[in-house]
């Protein structure tokens, strides 16, 4: 039995969203909460439409009783425009993918930038932060980016197979951390700058099951290095595996999959998640080959 | 927990439709099957929209990820040209209350009808159906004169305000039921015609709590009459009252208000529901004030 004062109507839009782990998380976490809480995922390319619609479907889903989005691929830019209210965090990283409904105005912010950050700090609380190497600078590694700033990386060197993007960036992220060192490199500069850092993040689809393999050459890393991946299918990349064995803390994939969601639970519901009930879940369905 | 399978979203699209008892209707007998099931009111006054908008937001639902409307005024004719399927009965009706997705395809039904005539067939199983007075011929009772046809009225005698409008129903009702006798009449012919008739429906909106009153001069009842009403805001209306004190049978509204939802809620999602346990619910709502 429910009220409209307790029920939750939440939608994920992107391309190719239908197999997303997100909407099952949701609600079965809200199932703890003895909330009625339906989370519907929208792919654009089973509705063949295009990205750019996604302040129709914004306007759509308001209109039908939606609560909230998750918003991802390829809409997290191009739904700023049609945001009454953006988080400041979310401004400047120019990404949006969670979008909360609130007296008919649509409130945007982004859970992948607080989640890996959150993710990071849980899991890893003794990672030193001085010096970073972030492999992979597209839409993710643009939110781990800012995460690892918030949180104090003096250091950050990124590297992308395109040197010319990770220069860019790095231009674009040291006008909002002035005080930092941030600089983009070749893959060439990783034997160099991983032997000057603390840790290392992989932001890059290498090691996805569609995209099997490592990113860099293990024999790189030392005990002292940290290592986190974004990849979370699997949750034991190549990476992490080849990672643990050479004695480094690892931090998979699934805390910022996981750590996005918590947050949008929170921003939608306002009621605090049980993030290890939420990390378990998730586990457990990719356990289960969901 | 859920499913994409196991989980429905439905919409009630209509003027004014925030405080319907349809949606909580459905989403109680959901539970109680274990259904994740949300169903929300979708106000076109509050969200300031035409009724000719229905087709736009039936397509929105569809790409949003709804699996059924309901429709209500002042959508029910005008949603027909956006249906793929009209089920036979609705297409004589003319009037469409339930819409199925299926296959990306909108079918089209009438459950105000097959709602009345079960809740008739239920409630009143003795009622002989020879000759039947029906008071009003607006929507709600377009609906209650094909369902007295179906169940096998053989002289129908509509009376409406507008007498040209009576008479103008009963023609059109011919040309679909050509063995019976269907005759519009004027107010000041019902004491005749209830002395000849079997029993009533009345299916104008007076008796509800806005319009308080009888819509007939409750001396004319006889104990071998039987009394329908489609007004159940509040079920027990003075009309009710009246007949019930003269020893007629009485047929309160809310047996229609639930057998609309009954039925829809089967078509939507090909379970049987509980009638009976519909119907406490929907009374207990009424009691509580909802």
């Amino acid at each position: 039995m429910s009220t409209l004062d307790e029920s939750y109507l939440v939608g994920l839009i992107g391309d190719g969203v239908i197999p997303s782990l997100t909407p099952p998380m949701h609600e079965a976490e809200a199932a703890a909460h003895r909330l009625l809480y339906l989370y519907r995922p929208i792919d654009l390319l089973e509705i063949k439409r295009p990205g750019t619609d996604v302040g129709e479907l914004l306007r759509a889903g308001r209109d039908l009783g939606f609560n909230a989005f998750n918003i991802t691929h390829p809409c997290k830019q191009l739904v700023l425009e049609h945001l009454d209210v953006i988080d400041p965090d979310a401004q400047r990283l120019g990404a949006v993918n969670t979008v909360v409904i609130r007296d008919g105005a649509f409130h945007g912010y982004n859970t992948d930038r607080t989640g890996f950050g959150r993710g990071l700090s849980n899991g890893l609380p003794e990672a030193k932060l001085d010096r970073v190497v972030q492999i992979g600078v597209g839409g993710a590694g643009s939110a781990v980016a800012h995460a690892l700033l918030s949180l104090g990386v003096r250091h950050l060197v990124l590297v992308d197979l395109d040197p010319a993007r990770a220069a860019e960036r790095a231009e674009a992220l040291s006008e909002f951390f002035p005080d930092r060192t941030i600089e983009g490199r070749s893959t060439a500069d990783v034997p160099a700058e991983l032997a000057a850092a603390d840790g290392l993040v992989h932001a890059t689809p290498v090691g996805m099951h569609q995209h099997p393999g490592l990113p860099i050459d293990p024999e790189l890393l030392e005990p002292r290095h940290w290592v986190a991946d974004v990849v979370y299918r699997p949750v034991e990349t190549e990476l992490i595996k080849a990672a643990r064995a050479r004695g480094c803390a690892t931090l998979d994939g699934g805390h910022m999959a996981v750590g996005q969601a918590v947050d949008a639970f929170r921003l939608i519901t306002g009621l605090e998640p049980d993030a290890a009930r939420m990390r378990a879940h998730f586990l457990d369905m990719l356990e289960r080959g969901l």
